[in-house]
């Protein structure tokens, strides 16, 4: 093969989508024609959940019927409940949930079929079964027998999983913090996680497979990663002494002189501001202005005028999302998986659009080695 | 996005890689500048994994240094071992092995690093070890508890694995056919599974994570699943009365008028035949000389004959290889199994490569979908 590559595949048009659409110079996302602004000021995780698999925005009647398939749905399995105490033991989280989502295929009758009904079925089983398995790991290294509480039949997904994984029913608007974060992170065209479950799912391999894929790759630093590598950074610059917003102005114009990479700043895509950035901003804010402490919010704000000044770069969605997810109790080690519980709603959705009108993902490579080599004679 | 989607990346080139390289006009395949055809009459699966993984061929020290590595390998850690009969028990093999190689990474001591070194390690592990897990979730099923026999010594990687499988040390002969399916199937350029690998690897996600991607994307029948569905194919065929070779010719020509695909046939690079197939039509030839019954393999001429006549297509790696491995005593439902025994040497070169000049990989899409919709108001 003479050409050269598209590295990365940057600028390449790999699919066709009518799940989300990102224009990258206005700084606008939508879901399905629904802006992102919208959804976060209107719509429940629930029902963008069902707007990225089913397509539509639901009715009243649809979504009180989604909302009892997800109750209903969210149970684990008997391989998957009886495998997380030992497969979460000392794992990283990612790994942990990569190998549990693996493991409830076994445990989902519709496993095997492409089928649109059993796709939209386990796309709505995985979406609930993936807070549930968070927590369920979680629980394992805080307490022995395992002290999840029970998901609450009154609350949503968002209120559900921050009850499990912190043990108290959170404030209502710390839910419906936590509720528009899951619907900011729920879909984002081509990603590299989404990319991989399409790749997967292009070989007619089932969702469980194709899931599972998206999962590994989100596991990444420079992709799921960097939301707390953004916490981790906050955390050392702030540990290291002096006054933390000060402290900022001073590492984070040192580490830009010496070209080092700030996690949480710039995208592929948007030129302008990733609009969820925006929205983040403003939630981490109001976290911040009740919370007993705002040192991290008033050191991102900072951070994000340095290296705006400095480099022109925007704050991208996992640079204000380390914040929120902060002062709702979050344990840092989950942000990642955090963002798995909202993306599994678009990776689902991505993997039925495969499915639904497929060609096998198969691209041609440049060979750069060495060539007519003789095989060493024994 | 306005531009038209390169549908499944047909003829984009998305990497430069130095391991495999094919020629689809001329026919030609070569691993890291050897033609297959030189590996085939001359190397061990052995030495092509270590070709692919570490760059050259191995000098007799190395091998053998290699050979004791893949040795000490292959033992399963406690918890993949723990998992093996739960996991495996009325599940379909790749889904299994899904699950069982991401539950190794909890085993492995490098799971966490993709440093060079640590990788070679990692590689030289799973594919130590996938041989080991295809026996051991086979072992399940066949008896209780698990009847698998030891590896041995003296035996190479291909004749364990027939041992392993079969419950019989295999002969010379056979073990040296099954060695050289093995160093034909050990890699292909940007295949899907590859190709999943590196998405996910290019996220600096860890080799475990690449590797379980590319397992369930092998899965699909669009990929793995194509030299099971051919053995199945002629089974059918075989079964529907009548001389099974004639059956061939009308019930082919059938389909192919009536506009289905034959499995086994055609290929999105190759414009010439696949040079595996050649070898692979030899090595299944000279199995049904010396077998109880050469049906299968004088049915697989005929079908090739009759595709070629009618379609102009050849037969690809799938298409002889499912009567090499059915006269080898394979059970049918473990040919992508053993696609994986063979895949996971070239998987996990394409995941060193890619961690070693890494780009995040993260496509464009076009937006095919409504637009400027309003949220209905509650």
């Amino acid at each position: 093969m003479a050409e050269k590559p598209a590295r990365g595949l940057a600028d390449v048009v790999a699919a066709s989508t009518a799940i989300s659409d990102i224009d990258g110079r206005a700084g606008r996302l939508s879901y399905r024609g629904y802006d992102i602004g919208q959804l976060a000021a209107a719509a429940t995780f629930e029902e963008v959940a069902f707007l990225l698999q089913r397509g539509t925005p639901p009715t009243a009647g649809e979504l009180a019927g989604f909302r009892a398939e997800l109750a209903a749905g969210r149970a684990l399995g008997p391989l998957a409940a009886a495998s997380v105490p030992a497969v979460s033991s000392g794992q990283p989280p990612m790994a942990a949930l990569r190998s549990l989502v693996s493991l409830a295929s076994a445990d989902d009758e519709d496993a095997g079929s492409n089928e649109p009904a059993a796709n939209q079925r386990k796309a709505a089983r995985l979406t609930a079964q993936q807070p549930v398995l968070v927590a369920a790991f979680h629980g394992v290294r805080t307490g022995s027998p395992v002290p999840v509480p029970e998901p609450e039949a009154d609350l949503g997904l968002a209120a559900n999983f921050l009850l499990q994984v912190t043990g108290r029913r959170p404030a209502p608007r710390a839910a419906e913090i936590f509720d528009t974060c899951l619907v900011l992170h729920a879909d984002h065209t081509m990603n590299a996680s989404t990319f991989a479950a399409r790749v997967c799912a292009a070989t007619l391999s089932d969702m469980h497979s194709a899931v599972v894929a998206a999962l590994g790759t989100l596991k990444g630093p420079l992709h799921g990663g960097a939301n707390e590598q953004v916490m981790r950074s906050l955390e050392e610059i702030r540990h290291s002494g002096g006054d933390p917003v000060e402290a900022v102005s001073d590492q984070v114009s040192a580490r830009l002189r010496s070209g080092d990479k700030i996690m949480g700043f710039g995208h592929r895509v948007y030129k302008a501001e990733d609009p969820r950035a925006t929205i983040l901003r403003k939630l981490s804010g109001e976290l911040a202005a009740t919370a007993a402490d705002d040192t991290y919010y008033r050191m991102s704000l900072r951070m994000d005028e340095v290296v705006r000044a400095e480099k022109g770069l925007y704050p991208n969605v996992d640079f204000y999302a380390a914040t929120v997810y902060h002062y709702l109790g979050i344990p840092t080690d989950l942000f990642t998986p955090v963002f798995s519980v909202s993306r599994m709603a678009g990776w689902t959705a991505h993997i039925m659009e495969q499915h639904a009108d497929n060609r096998l993902i198969r691209p041609d490579s440049e060979y750069i080695g060495e060539t007519g080599l003789t095989w060493p004679a024994k």
